[in-house]
């Protein structure tokens, strides 16, 4: 079996020199602006790439004019309407069609554009995702996976669910840990990706029992799929260098991202607080600018920005709410390397060949077997 | 009604200048020797402690002969047995009579201490309290509490549970928001701590069903027991100045715990390599000595050191496996600071006085109409 995903897709996949990224302007906590910025940077960095920019037509122009050569290479849509952080994801199915999110999400759902970029609600993008893309053949439960620093050569290791939904049953763990495979080898370039399930201890005893049920699923399921299952792995093991994709309901998930994050922001200002205390430690901190900088580099929230939303007729990449250009530019990359890797044809065809496109599991009994 | 917790206790708080704690000097990963050696600090520090320490005799009566001065202080029980961490709790309920663990919760049982310490397997060291301590009346899931560093002024906040149980109900949460307000009052001197209910997001609407329930409950008990209820936090939010207890189940919990550990560690390896990189970063690294020792005496997992079981009929703090002196003196001093106070009784009177003695919840309903 060859190591790159299954080719046998119903769309071709976007050829190289020729991307289209279809990005949300407004709903992100620094206004169209950052977005705007973040787009010009990716622009300059990356020639392969065109956008479709949602938003209000005559504030978008004005700012995307102020950047040289960028009107070339930006197809603005007029959305006036704005889904806001406070916005409750019913209201905005009811009432969201005419806002730049939902713009956003239609270029990817006609083809137009590959993949679809927002900074905005992140359950508010989820739910009009899945309404207008639809779940996949085979997937009950769409999932988000964020990437996490860590000892890996790759820089990062991925997790799933962090947030799509607040459960998941044994069948969900195991489409979350052929999802999170499928995005570990297009998105990190990790042929044979070692995906473990997060749980309370590494005992085969230990856990609640859709984990056990799990455990015993996606075990079976590694050797058709072509990843290795390493089995349980605990809260310590999400920055280690002996798995590439955790996969945990999005409960858990979103606990351990935002206590993740939390940990690194607090650790930041006690490091701030500690160098900033004497003359000499100051001093200290300016001959150590080039270090701290490095380090700032690997743990920065920015460089890792976006999280996925997989499981549906098209990718959508989630940017944080408070990004910046850095990160918006981030979330754009990291659209432009599943687009251009297929990404979305080889998930879909690896989902129906582990899962079969009807009823879950069956494939995997008889590969099993 | 007085900030502190009431008094009306069946067993007398220990009076200063006599509290004994009881050690288990078996079952750590560096063995008797690191126990001993934390149990001398201790001694060193603190004139006011008594220890009985088990284990087998003649090995311990070697090691506590040569610090000079604390054969006096501690009274040696010999115990042949070891659990060690690879036993399952259920072993170790049927034949764990005889070791050291065992001997050790058995001094709190008869009375002859007032808080166990023991480094030992987690889950057999929960098993064997419950069995032998029982549970409180009005508990149904005793909680491990842990300490977590903080922005606040204490420099911690409590979170439990981390890992008594894998699941709790609403009332189980209620519970936990008593015991672990009762914690922070005698633990951490906080005089009216601030409870919060871990959950994905802060909007009500948000979460898992026995979540909505225990937020329901948790706010009209917060004005009886005198702590004061925030609402939902998030997993950023566990080290921050908004809150000062964080409740939770089990599973989270303990992911969470872990997670944060496993963050620390890999930026604490990061920096490492940052300022071993060149010449001049060793160079400010050496300058920046003091402020790199000042933060890491603040995230130091070591000085945050015990995981404290609450919901039985007498205290048991759990020290981290790998403990070496200054983890088991820190957990020593968590013990006698929980001694002191009187924790004990003043927790079983605050759940009593909430939940009622028999079904739990009435009294709280009393007091919020």
């Amino acid at each position: 079996m060859p190591l790159s995903e299954p080719t046998t897709s119903p769309r071709a996949p976007a050829s190289r020199g020729s991307v289209v990224i279809s990005v949300d302007a407004m709903g992100g906590d620094r206004g169209p602006a950052a977005v705007v910025a973040g787009i010009a940077e990716s622009a300059d960095k990356n020639p392969d790439i065109r956008f479709i920019v949602h938003g209000p037509r005559a504030e978008l122009e004005r700012m995307i004019a102020r950047r040289s050569g960028l009107a070339a290479r930006c197809d603005i849509r007029d959305a006036q309407g704005v889904v806001t952080m406070g916005d409750k994801p019913s209201q905005v199915l009811r009432k969201g069609e005419g806002t730049s999110m939902w713009s956003t999400v239609e270029s990817v759902r006609n083809g137009e554009a590959t993949v679809a970029v927002s900074c905005g609600n992140t359950g508010a993008l989820m739910a009009l995702s899945m309404l207008r893309l639809r779940k996949l053949p085979g997937v009950n439960r769409p999932a988000i996976a964020c990437l996490w620093p860590s000892r890996n050569p790759q820089g990062f290791n991925v997790m799933l669910d962090v947030g799509a939904d607040i459960r998941a049953d044994a069948q969900d763990l195991l489409t979350y840990a052929l999802m999170g495979a499928s995005y570990a080898r297009n998105g990190l370039g990790l042929a044979r990706p070692r995906v473990g399930l997060l749980n309370v201890g590494t005992e085969e005893h230990k856990g609640r029992a859709e984990l056990k049920q799990a455990h015993e699923l996606i075990g079976p399921a590694a050797q058709v799929a072509n990843f290795d299952y390493i089995g349980f792995v605990e809260g310590g093991d999400l920055p280690s260098a002996r798995v590439d994709v955790i996969v945990t309901d999005g409960f858990t998930g979103n606990v351990a991202l935002k206590t993740g994050e939390g940990t690194a922001k607090l650790i930041a200002d006690f490091l701030k607080d500690a160098f900033g205390n004497s003359v000499m430690s100051k001093f200290a901190a300016l001959l150590a600018m080039t270090s701290l900088k490095r380090l700032q580099k690997r743990i920065d929230p920015r460089r890792v920005n976006g999280g996925v939303f997989l499981g549906l007729n098209g990718t959508v990449v989630k940017s944080h709410g408070s990004a910046d250009a850095t990160g918006v530019s981030a979330a754009i990359k990291l659209a432009f390397q599943l687009a251009q890797s297929g990404f979305q044809d080889r998930l879909a065809a690896r989902v129906a060949q582990s899962l079969g496109p009807e009823a879950g599991g069956e494939l995997i009994s008889k590969g099993a077997s």
